[in-house]
């Protein structure tokens, strides 16, 4: 089992290098209200949790104070990689960690650096994640934790399915 | 008024072109099954519709059905351009304007041409168009239908804020 969620985090971790921006949709809850922006994702961990660096003060913040059901959209046309990714986001203010993510680049939002005290974590947890694969056009789901509790196998092999354009 | 409204749509088109996949969200108001796709745009009208082909039988046509709701994630890093547009989803099937917006491109899709009789169109009036400015990083509110109406003032100019980081 363990080895079957390194492989899907390894997978993940493949498709998503470089990535700059991904587009982080929040308050999933109120439709009318749902919100996107683009972000640029600092690290995926060896658990597979998506990690980005954001002001505190910022609306998705208490967005995901409100409701912790993200998503998260890679279109990205050079690498060929579309993924459409769910999961739980909680945030972590923890200096320790932003000290380990990060990196030179985020000096452009945080011209302070660490010291900045607008500064949090998103930690995000996927549920799901979804890909098409380039070659054949199919959609395979990667993971699917829920679906994983329910039937008790977890971190089965990827479904898949076709593109439904 | 007009004049505005056709610059708005103008700035879309203008932003949109070169970019040949974004997510399109559907499902909004049911945040467990929040789902999206890769699709490729097909038009933008001088009306600011958006449109796309699409398998009839396909799961967000049903989607759709149940909600016309829907969101469309853009990042393209090869232009910078980042957008976030929400909408209102109709589904058309009109021969003759499968025909106006057919190109080469969709038999991948649709090796019948235009005789599959699982073809429909999708036409998304955008409600709210974001953008992210690359020279300035700030979120700009293209337009605001909803605002828009409250208020009274159709298309009024872009509306500027801080890009949420």
């Amino acid at each position: 089992m363990k080895e079957i969620k390194n492989q899907q985090v390894e997978k993940l971790v493949e498709m998503v290098k470089g990535v700059r921006v991904c587009m982080l949709i929040t308050n999933e809850q109120n439709v009318e209200n749902l919100s996107g922006r683009p972000m640029s994702i600092s690290k995926i961990d060896e658990d597979g949790a998506i990690w980005f660096f954001t002001k505190a003060s910022s609306p998705k913040v208490d967005e995901i104070e409100e409701s912790k059901k993200v998503s998260i959209a890679i279109t990205n046309e050079n690498s060929n990689n579309y993924l459409m990714i769910h999961g739980t986001a909680t945030l972590v203010n923890d200096k320790s960690k932003m000290k380990e993510l990060w990196s030179t680049i985020m000096k452009a939002w945080f011209p302070l650096g660490l010291d900045d005290p607008d500064m949090t974590l998103i930690k995000i947890i996927p549920d799901e994640v979804n890909y098409w694969d380039s070659s054949s056009s199919k959609m395979v789901v990667l993971f699917n934790l829920l679906k994983a509790i329910i039937t008790g196998k977890e971190y089965a092999e990827g479904d898949h399915g076709k593109i439904n354009l």
